[in-house]
């Protein structure tokens, strides 16, 4: 399949709209939608929020707006038509009602149920479509929801913040601030794309930290978790504050738990062998709840289990320029190693300064 | 003091003359020599290994070779001309005796006793002087130069090859190759243009290493030096091949030391309180011995006992994108903290990708 330049700029424009959900749309993706006719722009749209309408629905409207009409338009999105009901009637069915000639998607829908059926409902209606332009960049904005689609979980972000040494608290467990206000503010804009943040107990009680959105504009709250086996977390712990908190417990008691519903949290109990909480059944619960994007922010402990446990798709790594020296703590507690071949490999996948301090993103290769 | 566009760019020809000397001057400085009449180069030189005719020398035995003469010429130095006979004579007075008309300097000669004498000497003669053009540059060339005749005591860059979560090796001394090929090689082109490789006995006996350059071209192999309190390197030891090493221990040992001696070691003791190595004293004795520039190659404990007894200019730290888990050795082993306000901060002078590994140079701030 070939596209011309028209059609890049067209769809490049598609997936700036699409950004503009970044921080709003869960648990469903972020999508943009241009509509063109005789190399001009008539409409545009993106999804907002879930129940707004979807990206197409929101340009077809802004067209008919402005007393205008879709007929032999092309319509560029960032991801295929919906071709199902959900809150909202399905996209592809309103493109062939608004007489559409041209669909052009960034990629199918990764629901593989439904993979291609919207576009493959628009061709059958006599709509030319076509897939695939800025296919990567499509795939990397909703990464969490392909995740989620092909996986059933959420896509797992840790977020660490060290020392160029590799250390992440002093032993004291004294971790504020390693970084600066730039990574800082920098992290609050993962945390804001994010629809979970999740931190263990033993942040909870080193650092006390609120887990919300501060530094950066946003337009919802991430669900805050806790992972806290013994149903430990203290009663006037900051992360309750404000409710929207998921506790994941290894076992339930009666008067913690009850205690903790009582200040908002919800309770969930997910043993596994170990009397810990599954990790990777947490995620599939999360899943469940339409948690498209998780950031982990927690401590070497918890690092190190979701590490080994095989939870964590991406790294997001601060390094500040200090030293801390070896008796600090590290970053991910994991088994001694005795050959060099049980090292983890990552692929860097992008390297940048922010403030004083390094941003280093990798996936586990 | 102004420099016209064209002083600029006949100074930067002189610094890339100079580099010719990097890995060769010792224990010299680096230094390169433009020669330019009517705004044409008519010489040039640079100095290139001890013993041979300094950069000013070179550039006018090009002249003469040539058939030409310096009379009236502009002379461009990296470096202050010397005022004093050294193995060759003072250059200051070969370009009175040349009859150039403007000398044109990077930088003064770094040592105190000497600085400006050789600009003076050429200004008492009717020269036209100036200093300071590309002064930075020309500092950083000669660094090590300029902290032997400044400090007397060379210039010390660390080399940390380490996991992203800041391991050098596993438990069991296990850390070949932690790092890539290009990482390897990058560090050997460190290796050849430093006077001196210093390592510990911890890493002669985990690693055995030859200390040598071996993956670049060089002129000259740097001086090895283990610091190796009580004579513990093996007879056998890679780093004793081909002589050239300079062994520092704590105490004598009769039998120990002639028999390394006897391997071609050169021996020196210098003792602290502890019955280690003194540091500073170690690098007194190699600033004495004309040495400029440091690479050290260590390990974990080593490495903590030069960053605590501040022996350490410049951090290289290559970072190889795997995780090794907090059971592995670290960086670098310092006191226990308790506060951040006892971290060691550091300014990041270079961010660099070198094949999958990224390289970062930073100095103590």
């Amino acid at each position: 399949m070939s596209f011309s330049a028209a059609d890049h700029g067209f769809m490049a424009r598609a997936m700036q709209l699409a950004q503009r959900g970044l921080y709003g749309t869960t648990p469903n993706p972020r999508v943009g939608c241009v509509m063109v006719r005789d190399g001009r722009v008539i409409g545009e749209g993106w999804h907002e929020k879930a129940g707004l309408p979807h990206a197409e629905a929101a340009a077809l409207a802004a067209i008919v707006g402005a007393g205008g009409a879709a007929k032999g338009a092309t319509a560029y999105v960032t991801l295929e038509p919906c071709s199902h009901f959900g809150r909202t009637p399905p996209c592809a069915d309103a493109l062939i009602e608004a007489g559409v000639g041209r669909v052009v998607a960034a990629m199918q829908d990764p629901n593989p149920l439904v993979a291609g059926q919207g576009l493959a409902r628009l061709a059958a209606a006599g709509i030319e479509v076509a897939s695939g332009l800025l296919a990567v960049e499509a795939h990397e904005l909703n990464i969490g929801f392909v995740s989620r689609m092909t996986r059933g979980r959420p896509w797992l972000r840790l977020k660490v913040a060290a020392s160029l040494d590799g250390k992440t608290a002093l032993n004291n467990g004294v971790s504020q601030w390693i970084t600066g206000p730039e990574a800082r503010r920098d992290a609050h804009a993962w945390r804001a794309r994010s629809c979970a943040v999740l931190t263990g107990i033993g942040t909870v009680r080193d650092d006390n930290p609120r887990l919300t959105v501060r530094e950066v504009p946003t337009t919802r709250q991430p669900l805050k978790v806790v992972i806290d086996s013994r149903l430990e977390t203290p009663l006037d712990a900051a992360v309750l504050e404000g409710g929207n908190v998921l506790i994941a417990a290894a076992q339930d008691d009666g008067t913690r738990s009850a205690a903790l519903r009582g200040r908002g949290a919800e309770i969930v109990i997910l043993p596994n062998a170990q009397g810990k909480v599954e990790l990777a059944d947490l995620l599939q619960e999360l899943g469940r709840r339409g948690i498209n994007e998780v950031l982990a922010e927690a401590g070497t402990r918890l690092n190190g289990s979701l590490l080994r446990e095989g939870c964590v798709d991406e790294l997001l790594i601060y390094q500040a320029p200090i030293l801390l020296g070896d008796a600090a703590r590290g970053m991910f507690g994991l088994a001694e190693l005795t050959d060099l071949a049980g090292a983890r490999h990552l692929n860097i996948i992008e390297r940048r300064v922010v403030g004083a301090d390094s941003r280093i993103r990798a996936r586990l290769a």
